[in-house]
Formats: structure tokens, C-alpha cells, sequence
């Protein structure tokens, strides 16, 4: 993704040349879509086949790594994007790796020690369904850490991903972004039925009350940790639709950027046949 | 799966309570098929759309796991079923582990360490590419243990797979069973094509000559380890799309008995309204 202004993702795309102001990004805006719902899914099914056919080859290549990540509040849509999105990948060099509540034995690490166990391998995808970034997020806005300690972790951050990028890895980073009032609907929504009462904890609708200083935090952790080697991708999430294609959009542009190519045929061999 | 006689699969499956004599078993046949190619793709299709319903609901239901080990001959098609059955799965509750030649570290331990840290967990549908079977079948065919320790081995393997089902594992065993004929029309075209070449080692080929001991293996270790909590399905996988149905009709039916439901919903959100 080059920030030539061409591709329609440039503008929602922070890799630390410009600063990031969340207030500026309309969660309703469709900057990929083709004009219409249909159009838009249409479009996705599309590119889930060109994402297929290079992941394929890929996996074969075995020497780079991919890693997404996904953030955003409660409903903003990381599950639906990975199943829309990336249930068109083959299974084989996917995982999908979802981040909760820390246990025990991983707070009695250091907050990335959880992270790095499950970077992906050579030829993998991994999709972090939350990540590291709670770390920046949710202990700060609960004021578990101090903003000394945030900035350090930031720090952190950066060396951490810069490692995993100098050896191999490629980091896109979404951050999922729907309105206050979006997320209100979605959670009546599951509130009102009890068949989705299990995607619901009161801690979400407690940290509801905080949604100002959650904001805040994506602004600054997204400002401190938009970098060349892990850029941040805003992705604007109130339609469901739109915000799996433009996920997918950006997921194809980084796969072609990527090149990947089947390894070398081995000469040894070469006119063998089997008895 | 009752052994009623009534299914096509049923004559296929092995719980223990008959014996598996793997000459009667023709890798070509075709127990599953509609009668054509075409018909058994879109049959897959409809399979696919039930599996993935069902799936939605046992992930949400986070209380059993699902255990899925895919044995075979190289080429038998093990990747291949991933690609096409289990690609239909929301890859947010699908893990796939395959096992390669041990590493330093996991030969310092007992066969079983590595295995167990990858079973399923709650709500968890987990794919073994390859497995702990491979500890009782190449070792054995390539003479790294005897018949003694094979034997401790397969009691061993019941063991844990009988704690695995106590625990809430339901675990289904298929053996993609191709012929000799088949392996070599295969591996020739892997060998043809230098872009299939990464697919392929010079052991695979090396492996071919002992057919006739794997073979036996196989008998030994299925009649040893078929159990009614650990069942063995016989795969006839000469052809790939029958393959895939088959697997996909056994997934299905597993599915389907286990009658996953939505967890009860929670009193404490009745009547709440979201601000």
C-alpha cells in the first residue's frame, strides 16, 4: 500500500508519517465499496479467491509470515471478519488465535511473553483476534498502568514488532471502528436475544461507560505505534459489509505486495519415476 | 454412527467390536457416492452449509471438544481433505496441528507431550494432520521400537484417548486409504511438476518400499485402537471428491448426534436497556 492517494484504503492507512485524529474518521464512511450491498459482496467474493490462490503458494514458498491483527471495542466485528474474511483461506497455514482476560501464569509474565508464544511460523497466517494492544487499552483506561508505563509498553511495542518484521513477518494492523451508537444497537441486539446472551459479559457493558476514554486510547496507542514495518489500518465498521471487503481489500493489496512464489524444483528429481 | 447397517459408512467403521482386515477394504470403492462426480461435489457443497450451522452452535455452546485425526499413506490426501471439508468451518473454532518428524525437544519427552498440549479445547474443533498413530507406524515399520513397545504404546494411546473422551472429547479417526497404484500416479506428478516438489522428500519415495509393512501397520494399529470412544472410519480415498464427502458425511453425522445448543440465556440481562 503505497500513500500514493490512488488506492482509497491510502487515506485510512497510519504508518507514523501523519498523525492519527480518531474524531476525524466517520465510522459510517465506505471508502472501498462498489456503490452497492450487493456489489460489495460481490466484490469480496472475488477477492476471497484471489487471497486463496496466494495463499496457497504462500504456504508452499514457507519463509515469510503474516500477522493480523485485529482491535476495536465490543461488536465492532472482529469475529464476523474472520469468519467472512478469512474463512476463505485454507485452514492449513491459518490459526486464529483470540486473546482474553489474561490467566494467572501469563500475568506472572511480562505482557508480550503470551504474544510472541503464538506469532506465526514460515508460511503462516495468524490472525490475533485482540492482541498485545489490550495491554495498552483496556489497563489504561482502567488505570491498571500509568501513562510512564503505557509509554514504556509502547516502546515495547515497537522493538517487539520491529524484530518480528526484520525476521520475516508482515504486520497489518486493523483497527475496527464503529460509532458509539453503533455499538449501542449491537448490544441491545444481544441483549434482547437470549441465543446471543453467550457473546456478552457485564464488564462489556460496564466498559460501555467509558467509551471517551477508550477512544483516547486508541488514538495514542495507534499514534505511537504506527510504523513502516507495522502499520495501522483504520477501518471504518458500522456496515458489516464494507468492512469485511475493505479488510479483505487490504489483506489482498499486502498478499500481492508479498510476491509469493512456489520454491524451487529440486534437480534430484529430476526424470525419476517411480516403480 | 450405529452399527445398524442402514448407512453406507457403517460397514466402514471400526469401534472394536469387529476385526479390520484392510485387504477386504478397495481404496477405489465408493461407499458415499451419488452416482457422479458432479453429484458428489454438490452434495459436498449441501454437507458443508449443515456442518458449518452446526458448528456456529457448538462453539457457542463451549462445553464439548472435537478431536479429528487424519491418518494416511503420503498423498493419501490428508491436505487435501483440510482444503476441501474443513475450509467450510469458521476457522474462529478450527485448529489445524500437523505433526512432522519429532524435534530434539519432543523426542526428549514421551510420545503422547506433544500431542496433549494440542487437543481441542472447549467449543474447539481441532484437525491432527498426521499424529500420535505415526509414533506406532513409521517407528515400527522402520524398526525404532518392537513389537513389545508397540504394544505398551497402543495401550498407552487408549488410555489416553479414553481420558480425552471421560473429558469431553468426542474424537473421530479416519485412515485415507489409497493403493499402491494410486501413491505412484501421485507422487509421479508431484515429481513432474517442480512447483509440487516442496510437497515431496526423497523419504517419501524411500517410505514406498515398504508399502507392504505399512500396510500392516495400519491393520495392527486400527484393530488395536478401535474402541467405541475412539472409533477408526475407513476412507477409501482413491478418488478426492468421494474422499472429501465421505469425511464430510462422517463429520456431519458426529455433528448431528452431539446435538450442540446455545448456551441458556442469562436472567440478568432481561429487560435491559443499553444507554
Amino acid at each position: 500500500m503505497a500513500s500514493s492517494g490512488k488506492n482509497p484504503i491510502d487515506s485510512w492507512y497510519f504508518d507514523g508519517s501523519s498523525k492519527f485524529k480518531i474524531a476525524k474518521f466517520d465510522p459510517a464512511a465506505k471508502p472501498c465499496t462498489t456503490g452497492s450491498k450487493a456489489g460489495d459482496l460481490a466484490r469480496l467474493a472475488e477477492l476471497s479467491a484471489r487471497i486463496e490462490a496466494l495463499q496457497d503458494i504462500f504456504y508452499a514458498e514457507h519463509r515469510r509470515k503474516l500477522l493480523v491483527v485485529l482491535q476495536g471495542m465490543d461488536t465492532a466485528g472482529k469475529d464476523g471478519t474472520v469468519r467472512t474474511v478469512f474463512r476463505a483461506l485454507d485452514p492449513l497455514g491459518l490459526r486464529v488465535k483470540g486473546f482474553k482476560v489474561p490467566t494467572p501464569l501469563e500475568l506472572a509474565h511480562d505482557f508480550l511473553w503470551r504474544i510472541h508464544a503464538e506469532v506465526p511460523a514460515a508460511g503462516e497466517i495468524v490472525i490475533f483476534n485482540r492482541s498485545h494492544y489490550e495491554d495498552v487499552l483496556v489497563t489504561r483506561v482502567h488505570g491498571d498502568i500509568d501513562a510512564a508505563e503505557c509509554k514504556r509498553r509502547y516502546a515495547h511495542i515497537n522493538a517487539f514488532e520491529q524484530m518480528l518484521a526484520e525476521t520475516g513477518t508482515t504486520i497489518v494492523k486493523c483497527f475496527l471502528h464503529i460509532s458509539k451508537d453503533e455499538q449501542r444497537d449491537r448490544l441491545q441486539e444481544r441483549i434482547d436475544d437470549p441465543q446471543k446472551h453467550w457473546k456478552l459479559g457485564m464488564a462489556d457493558i460496564e466498559d460501555r461507560k467509558l467509551w471517551d476514554d477508550y477512544m483516547a486510547a486508541y488514538e495514542d496507542a495507534i499514534n505511537a505505534t504506527a510504523t513502516p514495518h507495522a502499520p495501522w489500518h483504520i477501518i471504518p465498521a458500522n456496515s458489516k459489509s464494507h468492512r469485511s471487503l475493505m479488510v479483505a481489500e487490504i489483506l489482498l493489496a499486502v498478499m500481492e505486495r508479498l510476491k509469493p512464489e512456489y520454491p524451487a524444483g529440486n534437480p534430484a528429481y529430476s526424470g525419476l519415476k517411480i516403480e
